[in-house]
């Protein structure tokens, strides 16, 4: 859809090097610890007394997104903010990406350019200097490798392992939106496919689209904590939905859960699609995934530092290891969360 | 050709996370600088005063690899070399690799648990930490993503930027083993498509098979230049062919080269099977690639301690940009070299 409405130069007339000069030239570093950036064998960082966190996504066409509604330039943010996420999620704030892509022959040179412009844009964004990869060819569709490097003080660093009982379970914005715009994509995509003229109905959905197609991942959060005070005993990004991050935590941190269907934050829209979709909204919620929020537990005692921030939510509380991760239903029945979440190996 | 010899697990049977953790529950993190592994949003790594060089690399079935000939844990090992071999080409120790796999659902649990085992062997060989990746799935074939982690006091980290005139062109080892090795390979994998009972006929090429599917990266030759006293100007690995590295030296230095046709080494059996195939054998050293030796450049008064190295091969030297990248040959012409390199995106 992105490689009408510009010229169009197959790859090969650049060749591998060509496309590289091509995509990087547009590169102005920002961070200090970006010693060397693209253009040696791999990349000079240099952190003094921090340390470094690292993490890295693989994502692949047909399976973590579809080109037929995805612009190139919104894949190429999305994909910048997916890592980015990971990095704040440590409590750590993100510096260094590097972006490897697999190319098949369908796309064009242009449509490569617009992926990158989302990967600027976002490095643009986050503060973050792009410093190297690999750009090679597929035999089919794309595949992106992404690596984001951060770096944080060791006291801060959050690990998902520290949650303790009574502690109070957190999330950063609402739930569930992401899941929901990709119903409507989904949908609208089928309705194209059966009549080819038709467009993609896509008006008044503008929150959960931008959930779906321009995530952010919540690197402002982190100045939230320093200015309430606060410091997570644990977190994750809630990137598989909350119901598995939440296992996660409570597996790492031998304990349990207990949180409260009534009190998980969902927009009005996300609600409102799931009742078009006659979905529950709590499962968009607890299984939907790609918000990229914040999961995180805070000491009891720190409630009132936290209790009027409009983007923190308390959904519940850290229990013992035995009585489980539960869901207190708005009827009061307590049901065991089950990991679902997403799994991609599953077809 | 691997998964026969074994049970054939589903993956969708172990899921996304069971598979993780049956292929990481071996992991025994050997460096000091690993202070957090896989197991949280993102690794954590520390390492004082010393400076951190990073790489990264995609290698897709089909364009890097062919799985009718290259066994599973070969592979793995490989795609481990090829990174710390960029890391190395820094004169950089390596220290930790993040591995991301797409993997379509032809593939076995056990097949990818193969791959792992040359994983784990590589790192096991070069002391190297496995602190993290994604795994996930893929329409068609296998994509791996590998990224690696090394360290370097900031003034021995060397650049592809530092050759400078009259300084010597030097090359580790012998060149065109791995290309050779691929053609055989290439050739027995056509005999066996028309007549399916026919086996591989390898035996008696050894040293270029081992070249083209288990290469070594050169961490030793890190030691030797410590040993001998040698700091190169410039350096870079070899793993498109000779000719597109020595582009890249003479580019990124602003300098010309001149190397001798009779000076690059080659081993017996790579010569052997270029006559066999009717290719000049110098062909396979320039353009051939996936060698993994080290391109390096060392001042000119520097010449007698490396003169009696078995290792280690004066091809040529560095002159003036204007008089471009020249190959003498036997004959004494000289010729323009052309990055023709491998060209991954040109089919």
């Amino acid at each position: 859809m992105t490689e009408n409405k510009r010229k169009a130069t197959p790859i090969s007339d650049l060749g591998e090097f060509g496309l590289i000069e091509r995509l990087t030239d547009k590169i102005k570093l920002k961070n200090q610890s970006t010693l060397k950036g693209v253009g040696d064998d791999a990349a000079v960082l240099g952190f003094n007394e921090k340390k470094i966190v690292i993490t890295t996504d693989l994502l692949t066409e047909g399976i973590h997104f579809n080109l037929m509604y995805v612009p190139m330039k919104y894949l190429g943010y999305k994909a910048v903010v997916v890592n980015l996420s990971d990095i704040v999620a440590m409590n750590a704030t993100p510096r260094q990406i590097t972006v490897s892509l697999a190319i098949s022959a369908k796309f064009s040179v242009e449509a490569i350019e617009e992926f990158y412009e989302g990967i600027y844009e976002a490095c643009e964004y986050y503060g973050v200097d792009l410093i190297g990869g690999d750009t090679t060819s597929s035999l089919t569709g794309l595949t992106i490798s992404i690596t984001a490097i951060g770096e944080a003080r060791q006291s801060y660093i959050v690990y998902r392992s520290g949650a303790k009982k009574n502690d109070l379970i957190c999330v950063s914005g609402d739930l569930g939106g992401a899941y929901m715009g990709l119903q409507l994509l989904e949908r609208e995509k089928e309705v194209v496919k059966v009549n080819r003229q038709a467009k993609l109905q896509l008006e008044g959905y503008d929150y959960i689209l931008k959930r779906q197609l321009k995530p952010e991942a919540r690197l402002d959060m982190l100045r939230v904590f320093r200015t309430l005070g606060i410091m997570p005993t644990s977190m994750i990004d809630i990137s598989d939905g909350l119901s598995s991050e939440l296992m996660h935590i409570c597996k790492q941190s031998n304990a349990g859960a207990k949180i409260f269907e009534d009190k998980i934050p969902m927009d009005n829209e996300t609600k409102a699609m799931a009742n078009e979709f006659n979905i529950n909204p709590i499962v968009a919620a607890l299984n939907g995934g790609e918000d990229y929020e914040l999961l995180f537990t805070i000491p009891l005692n720190e409630h009132k530092k936290i209790q009027n921030h409009p983007d923190i939510t308390v959904i519940g509380h850290i229990v013992d290891a035995s009585e489980g991760t539960m869901l207190v239903t708005t009827g009061g029945s307590e049901i065991e969360l089950t990991a679902q979440g997403w799994n991609p190996l599953k077809r």
